[in-house]
C-alpha cells in the first residue's frame, strides 16, 4: 500500500463531466489499495470569471480581499470532486488550505508555505477516506488569513503535502502526458521522457516548459518527493522527475530536451558611459522596481567613444514599467536611450551530458547557423545552453536542436488543448 | 457614535453594479460615525448555479460536501463587497463564519448557533475597518467541519453578531422597503408598518410574511435585538421591530395585520377508528418522516360508523413522502385512504388587541363569508387567527379582512421584484 497525492489542474476539471472522469482515477487508486490524497485547482475559468467581477467593483483590489475571493474558487472545485468520489462508491473529506495546516508568509497573492501540519489529511486517511485539499491556498502564520501561493501555486501545495505526509509519489496531472524532449507542437518526433532527475526539470521549467512550475520542482527537490506527471485522459505512466544529476555515472549521461520561450523581451540601453557604477545604477533601477531580469548582455566599450550598450532581457509584462524606471534614471546614469524589443525569443538544450562532452556548444552553433539562425546573446550553466533570437526563428531553432542533438523518439506524442492553474 | 449590523440579500448583490451601490450605503453608514458590521447573502443566482453542478456529479451529495460547496458563494459576495467599499474611500476586511466565531451544531445543511465569539470582528471594528461576515456558513463546535445554517441562515447570522456585539440596531436590507399590514401585489391600500412588535412579527412569519425569517426573528426576541426591516434601493426608515406586546396598554393595541400563505397542501385520512392510538400512530408516522404539520382537524366521530377523518396541513414540498409514510401505516393504523389537496392557502390575521377586543372572531367570519369565503379549518393564538380556504378566494380573503378591520393607509407601497436568502 502505497500513499499517493494527486493534483488535478483547471482543464481536467472545467465540467461537471470531467470532474466525473477525475473522480473514476483517484476511486481506481484508491481501490487499488493506496491512501489518496487529492488537490484540485478551481474548475476551468473560475479563476478568470471571478478577477473579471473584482476588476469591475474596484480595478486595484485590496490583495487580502483578493485571496478570500479567489480560494473560493478550489473550495468549489474539492467540493465536487469529494461529491463525484461518493457517487462511485469511495469516501471523501474536502479541506481548505487552512483546514489540511497550509501555513504560509502572510504575503497577500505570492505567499510562501513555512508550515505543513496535515492532522486533518492523516485523520481522514486513517479512517479510510480520500482526502481533498483544497490547492493554491494556506493560511497566515502570523495574521490568519486566507493567503494564495500565487503562480504554480496548486503544484506547489501537492509537493508540500507530498513532502509533509512522506507520500510514495506526487502525480501532477495535466492535459499532456509527459515532458518531451521538445515541445510537440513544433518537434515531430519529440520523444517523450520516461524520467527525469530533477536538476534538469528544473532548468526545463525555468527556459519554457509550462508543464510543471520551476517552484514545485524546487521543493520537490529539497524534499526528495518524486513527482510524476500524466495526463488526465489517459493511463500511461507519464513522467518521473526525480534522482540528481549527480547520480548519473558521466557515460550515460545525456542531452534530454530543447525548451524554448516567447514570453520575454529585450531592452538595449544605449551609449552608457564607460565608468563603474554606470551599470550598476541601471540594473538597480530595474531591481527597485521589482522587475527579474532574465540574460544579460554588456558590450565591450566601444574605445573611441567611451560609451558601452548593455542588453538584458525581461517578461514581456515588465517592458513598459522598466523603461518607465530606466528613464527616471537616465540623466543620473548618463545613458542616451532606452530601446525595447519584443520580437526576442529564447531556445535552450538542456542536459547533464554536457558537462562531460566538450563538443556541445560547438554543435549547438553549428546547427543554428545552418539553420540560418542568428545569435544575439548566449548563455550557459553547467547543464544549459540558452540562446536569444529573433522569434520567427524560434520553431527552426527548436527543430534544428532537437535534430543536431538525435533527441527523436518513434511514439506518437499526444497533446490536448489548455492548461491549468 | 452606534454599532448598526447590516445584512443585504442575495438580490441586493445580484451584478456588480448593485455591489457597488450596497457598499456606498455601507460607506455612508460608517462615514456618518458608525461601526458597521455586514453580512452578505451569496450574489443572485450563485447558490443556485452551485446545486445545479452538485446535483450533475451527485444527485444526493454528501451534506459535509454540499456545505463545503455552498459556503463558497457567500465568501465570494463578501470580497467583492469589500472590494467595493476599498474603491470608495473606506476600508473592509471580509471573515468567513468560521473566522467570526459562528459556532454551531454539526447538523450540515441546518446547522443551530451554539455561541458567537467575534473576537476578528471586533478587533476590524477597533481599527477602524468595515467588518464583512459571511452569512449562512458557521463553522462545528465538535468537527471544527464547515456548516450552514439552513433558510434564513444569513438573517440569523446578523441577528447572533448583533447580539454577541451588542449592537444598536439589526439592519436587514431586501428588496421590500419595509413589513406591510397585507402583501402590497394583493391589497392597493396595504399600509407601512412602522413598529411592530416581536410576538406580532413572529406570528406574520410563521404565516406566511417573507420579510424575515422566523429563525430570526425568534433570536431577535431572545436577545432583545432591534431588528430594522429596509429596502436596499430606497433610504426610507422601514419597519421597526422592537419590544414585547405586554408593553403595549390595552386600549392602544390594534389590529396590525393580515398574512397569506399559498405553500402549504391539506391531507385527509378517511375513516379513522375511533379509539385511542389510531390519531397517534398517524402523527407519529408523520413526525418520524421528519416532516413538520401545521393546522390539524379531527371531526368529531360519526356515531353511526365509529371512525373519523383527520385532516392536517403540511409543506407542499414534504406532500408525496407524508403520503408514502402514511400508507405504510395504513394496515396498522386500520384506516380507509389518504387524500391530498394542493388547492388550499392559508390567511391570518395578527394583533395583539384582539386579545382584549371579544368581537374580533365574529367580525373576521362575518367579512369572510360576506366576502364569499368558505372557511375549511380555523386555528388561533392569543393574537392571531387563521383560516385554511380554497387557494383561489385567498386574495378575496385578504382584501376582505384587510378592510374590514381598517387597516389602509395613503402611503403608496413600494414592491420591488425578488428575493433574497
Amino acid at each position: 500500500m502505497a500513499l499517493i497525492v494527486q493534483k488535478y489542474g483547471g482543464s481536467s476539471l472545467e465540467s461537471a463531466d470531467r470532474i466525473k472522469s477525475v473522480a473514476e482515477r483517484i476511486v481506481e487508486t484508491k481501490k487499488a489499495g493506496n491512501d489518496v490524497v487529492v488537490v484540485c485547482s478551481a474548475m476551468g475559468d473560475t479563476t478568470d470569471e471571478l478577477l473579471d467581477l473584482a476588476e469591475r467593483v474596484n480595478p486595484t483590489p485590496p490583495e487580502r480581499e483578493m485571496d478570500m475571493l479567489l480560494t473560493a474558487g478550489e473550495r468549489i472545485s474539492n467540493a465536487l470532486v469529494a461529491m463525484a468520489i461518493s457517487a462511485q462508491g469511495a469516501e471523501a473529506w474536502s479541506f481548505s488550505g487552512s483546514q489540511a495546516g497550509v501555513v504560509t508568509t502572510s504575503a497577500h497573492g505570492n505567499a510562501r508555505i513555512l508550515d505543513v501540519t496535515p492532522g486533518r489529511v492523516t485523520e481522514a486517511l486513517a479512517e479510510g477516506y480520500v482526502a481533498l485539499v483544497a490547492g493554491f491556498q494556506g493560511v497566515s502564520q502570523d495574521t490568519k488569513d486566507v493567503t494564495t501561493l500565487g503562480r504554480g501555486g496548486s503544484d506547489t501545495t501537492a509537493v508540500a503535502l507530498a513532502a509533509a505526509l512522506d507520500a510514495d509519489e506526487c502525480e501532477i496531472y495535466s492535459d499532456v502526458d509527459g515532458v518531451y524532449s521538445a515541445d510537440p507542437r513544433i518537434v515531430n518526433d519529440a520523444r517523450k521522457i520516461d524520467t527525469i532527475p530533477y536538476e534538469e526539470m528544473l532548468e526545463l521549467a525555468a527556459t519554457g516548459s509550462k508543464i510543471l512550475h520551476l517552484r514545485a520542482v524546487e521543493y520537490a527537490r529539497r524534499y526528495g518527493v518524486p513527482l510524476r506527471v500524466r495526463s488526465s485522459y489517459s493511463s500511461k505512466p507519464g513522467t518521473l522527475v526525480t534522482g540528481s544529476i549527480e547520480e548519473i555515472p558521466v557515460e550515460q549521461a545525456l542531452i534530454t530536451g530543447v525548451s524554448h520561450d516567447t514570453s520575454e523581451a529585450k531592452i538595449t540601453v544605449t551609449d552608457v558611459p564607460d565608468y563603474e557604477g554606470a551599470a550598476a545604477k541601471i540594473f538597480r533601477a530595474v531591481a527597485d522596481a521589482e522587475i527579474d531580469i532574465d540574460m544579460v548582455l554588456q558590450n565591450v566599450s566601444r574605445t573611441s567613444s567611451g560609451v558601452t550598450d548593455i542588453t538584458f532581457t525581461l517578461s514581456k509584462s515588465n517592458t513598459e514599467e522598466a523603461v518607465k524606471a530606466l528613464e527616471h534614471v537616465r540623466e543620473d546614469a548618463g545613458f542616451d536611450a532606452v530601446l525595447c524589443d519584443e520580437n526576442v525569443g529564447k531556445v535552450s538544450l538542456v542536459g547533464a551530458g554536457m558537462r562531460s562532452h566538450p563538443g556541445v556548444t560547438a554543435t549547438f552553433c553549428e546547427s543554428l547557423a545552418n539553420a540560418g539562425v542568428n545569435i544575439e546573446i548566449i548563455n550557459t550553466s553547467e547543464i544549459r545552453i540558452s540562446v536569444l533570437i529573433r522569434d520567427a526563428d524560434v520553431d527552426a531553432a527548436v527543430q534544428a536542436l532537437h535534430g543536431a542533438f538525435g533527441l527523436g523518439g518513434d511514439e506518437e506524442a499526444v497533446v490536448y488543448a489548455g492548461s491549468g492553474r
